[in-house]
């Protein structure tokens, strides 16, 4: 059965992005430390058109990550940053991912701001939902036709999914560095059990990819 | 080369304790999840004179690490409490741990106020160091004849281990709970490279072993 999957990048003290995000840097004071380990990797620069690169045990982890994936979602922070042109309702802003963006499916962005699909190169267009989470989730998965759905993110977004429950598989690509502020994942979630369980860990030079699935 | 090390639960959130920890619910709220997959293990129970429990890959993390352990250093907190009759000077207090603590070496607690020695049956001496981490490290390691030092907590002594570079080995154990509130191992340290590196990722029933070292 088709599940709804997630990938992040979170440094040890529990942010996905370091303080101060804006469009200018999005990923936060100190965030793009969260990503070198993928940015280096073969996996990671053949799936954006990149040569070379480091193999190990970071490839297949990135490799799975894509594979099988018929849909993505994400929050509009991570289509194109939560102040600058897109706030302002310009619809020409194409968010952050230039014209031939890595995703290569359907992406359902959620949003307050109604607007018409954006179709750019290699497969990848961008639907507008703003009727919440729900509906975004079940036109990404009949999008998917019988594939995964992957939330892309940020932040908010896979937060929203864990409240409600309806994740069935979490990433975590968990980093050695310390942002000391920015976005934690798991604030204001329910406390007690986390709702989803360790099923793997694996060791890769300069990060630990952690599973967790749903019972 | 004996080394420092130390061995601490802790949620997904980045807690290990609960809210409003005080002398009767010293793990806070909710803190009492993160020991269980400890206390269900049978190495667990036999380090604490207890038969039976579960044998599983967190059976050999634990008997790790007691393994060549020569002395401890702990905070004030975690030998007896913040607060209540140790902390108003009441030289009768012996602490959480009993007749007969589970440590079997010396151990020596961070505080300020000076006391005498405190041995208890089965090896353990309580000696209490008024001045400061590095004279307790030093102690410790003294004590430990070549064996290493662990730094049993609580999170503010590691953290400040962490702080001043010293602590060459960190076990993490990650319990997929989420405490919401409470007191964070990684709060106030200087944000960027972690200084320990990941070498190991354990995947066991209800946790996760992460061991981190320096470089």
């Amino acid at each position: 059965m088709a599940q709804l999957r997630s990938h992040i990048s979170i440094s040890l003290d529990g942010f996905t992005a370091g303080p101060s995000p804006s469009l200018d840097d999005p990923l936060g004071a100190g965030g793009e430390q969260l990503h070198e380990w993928a940015l280096a990797n073969a996996a990671w620069r053949a799936q954006h058109g990149r040569e070379g690169g480091e193999v190990n045990a970071s490839t297949a982890v990135l490799e799975r990550a894509t594979e099988n994936v018929g849909a993505y979602v994400m929050g509009r922070n991570m289509f194109g940053g939560g102040s600058g042109p897109w706030a302002e309702g310009a619809e020409r802003w194409d968010g952050w991912w230039g014209e031939e963006p890595p995703f290569h499916v359907p992406v359902f962005v959620l949003t307050h701001h109604a607007r018409e699909p954006l179709e750019l190169r290699g497969g990848t267009t961008f639907h507008f939902v703003t009727d919440g989470l729900e509906a975004a989730l079940a036109r990404a998965f009949e999008a998917a036709d019988g594939k995964d759905v992957s939330v892309a993110g940020g932040a908010a977004a896979i937060r929203q999914c864990l409240a409600a429950g309806v994740l069935d598989e979490l990433h975590l690509h968990v980093v050695p560095v310390l942002l000391g502020g920015g976005t934690r994942l798991l604030d204001g979630l329910a406390s007690g059990p986390f709702g989803l369980e360790p099923v793997e860990a694996i060791h890769a030079p300069g990060v630990t990819h952690l599973t967790y699935r749903k019972a």
